[in-house]
């Protein structure tokens, strides 16, 4: 569970697993301590008593079950853990823990591909379900457009774009930057750029909406589990996805 | 009435209310006293003896009816509590004190459309009933268009411009700041954005129109009424409104 | 006649009529030392040594009456006071003062198009009278395309462009500011917003250059009264207006 | 001869006009000490011992008496005070005292494009006399396109572009100036602009080889003169001319 | 085998080798040392220890063989030293070591064009065997980019751009860069170098592709040698497609 | 030979003479010292040790060649001095000396468009003889571009862009350098520039190709001498020249 930490995170972790177990009187730190743990380093704390609507936690519940669902439903996407609707850190309402089996130094564009079907998997959850769509998806939009970009400028991975590499270095001095950013590639090629990523969005929107669309039953039946118990473990999930088609 | 602030609001919300107390000579803070609070707070300091020809008044009251009365008639706004024509603070010349009812952590693509129409109902009740439009407007276009460029570059709320996240993140280092401003996304993505928000603002601004044309002699009547009381409270209004339909 | 002044500039004036008042050995500081004042805090110390041609003399005798005699002639306008030919303050080589009769919170677009019709007045009268135009408009031109562009970008006053605030708050920060400058709006609405200024312009221009056409004899006769005394009132010039049409 | 200079030039010139009496052992100051100051204060130092060769030295002859024929031939040009090949201060070779008979405030369009017609006359009468054009015109061309510019973004002298100020004021806040110069107009504009440039440029390029290619004998003949005597008065080149035609 | 090292570089690279000899208790450095320095300081450290899971190990081992196949078919290419599937350095999965045979001050467009050829070799394996295209390219993308950018600014090796020099010199007045960033020149030249760029770029993969596609059976036997040896001599390499032509 | 060496350059290179007299044992400074001192001061030290392979100095003869025959075949070129395939200075592999007889104050079109076909020259040379082209003109594309942009821009010598002087002045205060690199001229007329550029370089190379490739005999014949003499006189090489024709 603990792939891409490097051995201060490994310290990091140890120790808050140790101080959940002494504030538990506990004389051993067990597995529960460390798992606890894991979620507090990648999630942030709980926040038990942010009161959030009851129409909200439902919307927090379908967006967090789409992640998990499309994830589940494609190969080549990272196991998903654990999902949960307890609020934590700053800003998460809920979150969806998707961590990788091991140490990954390289990315095929196939499962570049996936890893936005399902970040894509809240918002396409929110829409089938509630036929509206709500703020709640903003980070998500952000990471997959992130992924999106680099595929087309730093991957070379759009057949249009070509094999040119289009995301300049920044070198140290700093005015460069400005340079950069401003003339560094012709507006056609911004344009080209702009469309390509909006089409693997949409194609992959398309993709997560597809998956979800046939899953409607089950949204609902996972939702009404979450909403009650608040955190539904990964492999549980997946169980219960079986079980209903 | 005080969803949205933090710890640190209600300290001085309680501050001001004592010290209004004071004043008034009387022993124990009461509901007014906050009530009153909550309004400097918000609006700032009544400014009583700021002169205001008929005229100007006159467009006043119609321009905060105009967001009142939109408010009230659509179900997804946020609750009227009170309008008012007393000048306030450093600008403004009315407001509308319109307070959603509990913390919110998400917003609907459908309410976000709908406090555009509320905002932009001041300017609708204008050319109604003047034929003739003013400056007044000038603060709720900009959070109209703040709440609209939103809509379709972070929240992926416009069909054409697509799921993708055009406002970049800014970083920590300044200088970032100028590149991405510059040359983040192309020029006809930016022509698409602007013609979006254009899009959405034009189309509420027709709603507004649309549920304010029907009722003129109600806004006439309401006019009346608050250029000689200076203030409505909000559930007062709405009982006028649904007396009058 | 001095709506706008706020009270450090009412104080200044009294100082101001006081000392014109004491170099006159008067006892009492009456009407005039005020009105002298006024001018004196609104367009700058006489200069009537400064030595200008007879042609430019002219010209500059055309330039005024035209602002008068456009301001005089729409309704809306704001009352004009006095137009004078004795080089003031820095640069200005004649003037009108044109004054509001009371403190304005609010403009209407009507008003705010008479008002760049009055500035472009000026050079009206140039073009009827000589069929040249001079340098003198500078200002009056600069002065009516920041209303136009106001009207345009955050007034929401052209349909073309719509209720879209463009005219984005530049933050604290101050290197936002450059970011904003740059590709706050696309070029598209660049364009568009350059059309409709211009759009707006030439035609409150053709609209001065309607009025005085019509009254070409007027603007020479009363040429040649502001040529000989130097100075007209702005009722005097009005009583001569009606007397002529 | 002196318009346009202030008190502190004035002072600068008598007392330049000073020195090169006590210079010369004279006992007092005479006109020709303030012609030859008023030179070297407009020109800079004669630069006797400069080396030019033959060639350029008959390029520089030619290109001052374009100039000059082209200032004579127009009525409101300013006067020619002289003419001169013998090179002075950093970088002229050669110059055309061309002053203004008295203090001037303003402009009328007509005298600007026949200033503009001057400065291009060294270029026209190099283009019909060697049929071909050397880099001499330099700073001519600078000082006609800054004109040009002024007509069209400042004085609203170009149809196309309108009564429209283009050249935004210079704010204090110095971050500013970048914002407004990368977005103060749109690309559509700018083009505009360069075109009605360039329309005024080849337009007056045309007048001023229109005049000189019907004086082709009278050039040879005054550049003769020139070449031998190094200096030609105004009014002598004047009666030249009249002479000639 | 140390071409392009200056002075400094051949010191550190004696020390680096005395002390591998040491470190093995050698009494004399050999060339087996020397031939490791080279390495260290070319690739970095080996990282023998970092994890990379099967599938990974066999993608690098086919990429780091398409660079070397590709370079080993085209005469005009660098000498292929080594390849290697060990890791090194901060991010190297693997290499192929390529120098040239002396000094270089000048390169030949035909150079040029195939080593870029050569670096698109690894990504154009790739696509090959699994069908599938990975992140591992981005370095060589990177510099695949800045060589066609080169050859099409600097060196005026594109027919459509033709012999003009579009990379402006960087002056030492820093603020210089941010204008030249700018506009040193039009969006449509910037078209048409991206446009170039990508040609060249899209000509050399096709050209690595063609290459490979026929060589896929030797690129199976030798990937199996690889994964087995860890790393193949570039002689040894040259002997195996010899054999399998 | 020195022509546009001012006063300091001219005790420089005294000094360069005198240190080399004193180096050679010499009593007397005598012509070949200054000679030597010239060709320091201008190209950098001799750096004979610098190993260069047999195929690039070929390369770097026939394009010193290329320079120097251009420049012997047009009568407007600045005289041929000498010609070395002794490296010198950082980066320079051979060099072609061409002074002006004298100083030059003024250029006409036609010599500046010479010296253009002459700085192209050197490529030209490689083209015909190699049928490829190297990275060796890099300096040359620049200083021709720099050339041509000039008398696009600032010297009006371009009929398409006209008599309009487009590169602006840089004032002193920073900031401005920003804008005006941004926007100060609009991207038609920058494209129009980048084609007038593009047009004079690609018609003086058609000319330099033109002279050259009538001339290849001739140029493997000096070519044959250059590289073993390693320097020709530029007289030597006009008389060779001669011969062969």
């Amino acid at each position: 569970m603990t792939p891409g930490m490097v051995g201060a995170d490994l310290a990091n972790l140890v120790n808050e697993a140790a101080l959940l177990a002494v504030r538990k009187n506990k004389q051993k730190v067990s597995m529960a301590e460390f798992e606890e743990a894991i979620e507090r380093v990648m999630a942030g704390l709980e926040k038990k008593n942010r009161l959030i609507n009851p129409k909200e936690r439902e919307i927090v519940a379908y967006h967090e079950l789409g992640h998990a669902v499309v994830a589940l439903s494609l190969p080549e996407a990272d196991p998903v853990q654990k999902i949960s609707i307890i609020p934590r850190g700053i800003a998460a309402l809920g979150y969806t823990l998707q961590v990788p089996t091991e140490d990954r130094f390289l990315m095929n564009k196939t499962e570049l591909l996936t890893r936005i079907a399902a970040l894509l998997g809240g918002r396409a959850a929110e829409e089938i379900i509630f036929d509206d769509i709500s703020t709640g998806a903003h980070n998500d939009l952000s990471r997959a457009t992130d992924i999106a970009l680099s595929m087309v400028k730093e991957y070379g991975m759009s057949g249009k774009v070509g094999q040119v590499y289009f995301a300049r270095k920044k070198t140290a001095q700093f005015l460069d930057i400005v340079g950069q950013g401003a003339a560094e590639y012709s507006e056609a090629t911004a344009e080209l750029i702009d469309n390509e990523v909006r089409e693997i969005i949409s194609t992959q929107y398309a993709r997560a909406m597809d998956i979800l669309s046939g899953k409607k039953q089950f949204l609902e039946k996972a939702a009404h589990v979450l909403l009650e118990k608040e955190k539904i473990d990964g492999k549980e999930l997946k169980a219960m996805m079986d079980e209903n088609s």
